[in-house]
């Protein structure tokens, strides 16, 4: 059998057909038009889920369910998604809107946990009973897989690795709480971090790399800067792994999985920053002379959202 | 069938009969004696099985399995303890010694997972599909329960709650890093609390409920003094439930299960506790329109531990 995956995005839609495998047979995209509001959405995503479908030549009694990965939750009782703010939907009746374009059972997910689904199907975590995606962008999500299964809790809320409070009466969170993990944790936290050392240091290789309009700092920025060696970007880029870090090694304590895999803009640092968290996790872990989960970077890219939907049906 | 459930403690070992239902039919009880080495506790451990077994009537070939709860882990590839700290046990074939003196299959869990299964069976969180329990006692541990099963992660390391990392940079812990959450949501924490405002305040009721002896203040004192309206001691009630409810908000976040259960000593506080909690956590969950976890106390008791050890083996 054959599964339709949709990644919906806040820019794009993609929908893809894939294999039992987790392999993208065939794919289409088109913009998201969020301003237009959900109904015109939902109707586009299930166009582009027959568009692939009708390239990929597989038959449509072949095609045993549709996948959805979204920004935000739904209720796995209703089919509601309650909110999904990067999308302004606010008590969504996702699956029965669907199901006026498509008659196919329907499976949604956080995107999240998608990609960590996907990884573990057909990327880096293959064959892992127990592993944790983390994706670093500009928040930090989780996906965790148990015995090959996205976990999602008993309310369909679980994963949510960033809103972790590591610092007590830390920054001011965007949900309302003090020092979640993704204050730390975030190409965000890179850039309020970058923006803070250039503007102690105007003269320093980072302001130069911006013309001096801090504003234009991103992530990428303070890290190429690390791995070449720049004092003040090596000194973000320790914090950063510090605080990083303190959340893996509290997912480790919580959770043992066999991997942790890091996915998100931050992770194309690559070898660079794989290397200074692995180095740093041993001292931290609680059972010291105990295996723990293997640490790995994430390898489907951007493919991650469609398969991982997909593999929601299977 | 029943099953024999072992309580191994830093002072005293109790084994027990417990029925299908969690139901305790017979016990038995001895010292430890830890400073007698592993070898011969463990051979008294089997003993007190045996004790148990024909007190209670019920015949060796329905005793289906024997469960164990340690304070510590065990690598449940080798059935080696790798270290039991109160124990001062280190890389102890538990599993093979039992077998010298009893032929049933033996299961190993630690002492707080085991008290979460007992709670998941016997219990307050009996009939729930996920629970957590946390015991808040010198430390803080943790027992998951996932569909009915005791989740001890990939390599039997998981669910070491009290090592979750709330305060970055914070206070020492026993586990050499700073900041773990026992460090703020343990008895210890309260204690501490407790003799910093005793010493700030040598004419409070604190330091008088101690006659000035403030190395003798316990959590209970300060907890008693706090439903007693003491201003000091509800400061430190404040403080406490406040560091608890980041905790406990962290595995809501991560693991939204059904139920969360306070067990250990500082739940002997009792509705005046719960109350705070259940008043502070909506607040602070991440999804504040959806539905969370119910919070309780246990209601086991010392019984958790030969019940939830016993269950191991169903």
């Amino acid at each position: 059998m054959y599964y339709v995956g949709i990644d919906v995005g806040g820019t794009g839609l993609k929908a893809g057909v894939v294999n039992e495998q987790g392999k993208i047979i065939a794919k289409a995209s088109c913009p998201t038009g969020v301003e237009r509001g959900p109904e015109p959405v939902i109707h586009d995503m299930a166009m582009l889920a027959k568009q692939a479908i009708a390239q990929s030549g597989v038959p449509m009694e072949e095609v045993a369910a549709i996948g959805i990965g979204i920004p935000g939750i739904m209720d796995p009782e209703t089919g509601i998604v309650p909110f999904c703010t990067n999308l302004f939907w606010h008590n969504v009746p996702l699956v029965e809107w669907m199901h006026r374009d498509i008659d196919k059972p329907i499976f949604v997910g956080n995107d999240a946990t998608v990609a960590g689904l996907a990884e573990s199907v057909a990327g880096v975590s293959a064959g892992a009973k127990n592993s944790i995606f983390i994706t670093l962008g500009t928040g930090v999500g989780g996906g965790i897989v148990l015995d090959g299964k996205p976990f999602s809790g008993v309310h369909g809320v679980a994963s949510e690795i960033g809103h972790m409070i590591v610092v007590v009466d830390g920054e001011m969170c965007t949900c309302g709480n003090p020092g979640c993990w993704e204050r730390y944790a975030s190409a965000t936290a890179i850039i309020r971090m970058g923006k803070q050392a250039a503007e102690k240091n105007p003269q320093g290789a980072l302001a130069r790399a911006v013309n001096g309009n801090l504003e234009e700092i991103t992530a990428k920025h303070v890290m190429d800067l690390a791995k070449a060696g720049d004092p003040d970007c090596l000194e973000i880029f320790h914090q950063y792994v510090k605080y990083l870090c303190v959340g893996i090694v509290n997912l480790i304590n919580l959770w043992d999985p066999e991997i942790v895999v890091l996915g998100g803009g931050v992770s194309y640092t690559g070898e660079f920053l794989l290397d200074a968290v692995r180095k740093k996790l041993p001292e931290m872990v609680f059972y010291k002379a105990m295996p723990f989960a293997r640490i790995e970077l994430a390898t489907l890219g951007n493919d991650a959202g469609i398969i991982g939907a997909a593999m929601l049906g299977r």
